[in-house]
């Protein structure tokens, strides 16, 4: 019933389970636990819908739980000391091993702790919403937000296993559904030409939640995102190419104010940007930026970025995306569907177009 | 002028470089410093004396600093977050480089900093105290300490290179000078016996600040600990011996508060109980344990824990060190000069009497 991949890290490889009822198998989520402590860290939307399960599942080990508050705008210092707040509390030994059931927030901020707590413990990835498991609980970026910018603070920490039940998008509300589909597109777009055609044919069942249509597009996604990883797991290279449409996006978040959009709605919308831009550069032709738009709007997602933020205020928050180097940002573009880069080497007018042109299209709003 | 040991850690391997009038070298400094931007981590006692020459040194590149309360008490969260928001305010990137200028305390909190800002960038030690120059900038242990005890929140990131300017230590306070001691006995300790009966020979010299001895001191430690980390970087195994003394030394630094004592004091004393108790054990004789007593003395350390803390808080206090497994505490003890071992197979009521025969004993101020 469920489907097993695996991300190739050597010694630090590790499973990633996809399929449904997976938080009621005590042998699934219990291989990869090493010790006999565990802290459970979820939020408050999450926690009367699964935590007694993942309890049950995890049958006779000690554990504890933290339940925070729901939100990217609680993705901050304060919310992740009171992890370590807990653990220090239960005193809880090196040998323990964080469980981060919820979504992207959650697992960014668990994995963080993981990687911190006493210099590095063991964590294991529970993801319930979409995004999570096609995307942020696979390949140990992990991290918090500062208030200028994204996930400026963080740490490469891998997780022992990533065990994503389909049946937790159940439910799952539905712009949630739709921004987890916005990293689903990446992929294609990035690599795999294919699944973006297939994509094209099946949007109306992925947001219908056929469970066949969903379960395909989870183990695809998946199993691009552990090759890309396995290749290059510090972002030396090739991983850049999996923040298409991050950079717009992180801005829209930060400028908006944490919360006011989800990622996975900015990210639909750096992504139609980059597509722009990508145009407008004469690298990616009208009719491919049109499929990419069309999918973005059939996958429920905003196309534009929010009026408030000003095309200068928009690229001041650019300038502080962690993939500026020397001072010079960096963009991940298109020159196909199936075909991107990452480069500094483009000519700043036509970025001034995009954000000026995407602004008077009026919508922005998430 | 100068000696260059290495750190073998593969494609991470780093110098450590020591001797005189190093911090004035720019081509010592500069070498493994990768991009263009600098941040220099320092605190309001070491500033105004070597800063300048340290800018000086780093001539055109972009320099940025950050100047942080001096003392044990701000290795927290909070001044941890300031070299945070400093790195954010300068728009700092991912190809920027932090460079710690001070003692312990600066040295783990900016290598803390490095680790997490864009999930890790470079960073470079210059350790301007006896005690981290010997022991605490090589190795990669970075961290910040939680109220609930010390270093509990952190990560192993090696550092670039190590820049040791003895001539720092000329400024060094004399209780900073005989807390480095306790770290550099330590080693004798350990696995050097031969070091430990020339430190028997030379504690008058190394007090008195004879520059020829207190190199071959630092030299001959960083030897000893670069053995150690290169053979066992995530202290898997032999490591955990560079713990000698720190179990006790951490339960006084955090029940006396943290500044009461310093690090290497507490060491100091937490190495004579563990040979206390070795000997209680039946494991060390007493002609060795009189050595080592008489060692610590002759080097101007404190022996004695403060008698505010009661035994029974003592071991409360242990009870949360990081080598705790699955509630186990587990002690580095000693079989000899020159011989230790990590074990949780040790007769609790011989800590104990260790415990309580100390504390009558009457000493316990640093």
């Amino acid at each position: 019933m469920s489907e097993t991949l695996l991300v190739g890290l050597g010694e630090r490889s590790y499973p990633i389970h996809i399929g449904p009822g997976l938080l009621d198998r005590p042998e699934i989520l219990r291989a990869r636990i090493p010790g006999r402590q565990v802290m459970i860290v979820t939020n408050e939307t999450v926690a009367p819908l699964y935590l007694d399960r993942v309890e049950r599942a995890l049958g006779d080990l000690r554990i504890a739980r933290v339940v925070l508050p729901d939100g990217e705008k609680y993705k901050n210092l304060e919310t992740w000391n009171r992890i370590m707040d807990d653990l220090l509390g239960h005193r809880y030994a090196r040998d323990c091993t964080l469980a981060a059931l919820g979504g992207g927030v959650i697992g960014d901020m668990a994995g963080f702790a993981a990687a911190c707590y006493q210099r590095g413990v063991a964590f294991i990835q529970l993801p319930t919403s979409l995004l999570a498991q096609v995307d942020s609980s696979v390949g140990g970026k992990t991290g918090i937000n500062h208030p200028l910018g994204k996930n400026m603070i963080g740490a490469f920490h891998q997780p022992r296993a990533v065990v994503a039940d389909t049946d937790t998008l159940d439910t799952l509300p539905d712009p949630e559904l739709a921004a987890g589909l916005a990293e689903v597109i990446k992929y294609g777009l990035i690599r795999d030409p294919a699944f973006f055609a297939w994509l094209e044919a099946n949007m109306e069942r992925l947001r219908g939640r056929d469970t066949q249509a969903l379960t395909h597009a989870i183990e695809r996604s998946c199993r691009n995102k552990a090759e890309v990883v396995a290749a290059d797991e510090r972002e030396a290279g090739e991983r850049a190419l999996l923040n298409l449409g991050h950079t717009f996006g992180h801005a829209i978040e930060t400028g908006a104010g944490y919360g006011a959009w989800l990622h996975g709605e900015a990210v639909g919308v750096g992504i139609c940007l980059a597509a722009d831009l990508s145009a407008r550069l004469g690298w990616l032709d009208a009719a491919s930026v049109r499929r990419i738009r069309s999918l973005i709007v059939a996958a429920g997602l905003p196309v534009a970025p929010p009026a408030e933020i000003d095309p200068e205020r928009f690229r001041a928050l650019m300038a502080r995306d962690k993939k500026v180097l020397d001072n010079r940002l960096r963009l991940v573009l298109l020159q196909g569907i199936g075909k991107a880069l990452v480069t500094a080497d483009f000519d700043h007018a036509r970025l001034d177009e995009t954000l000026a042109t995407a602004r008077s299209a009026g919508h922005g709003s998430p």
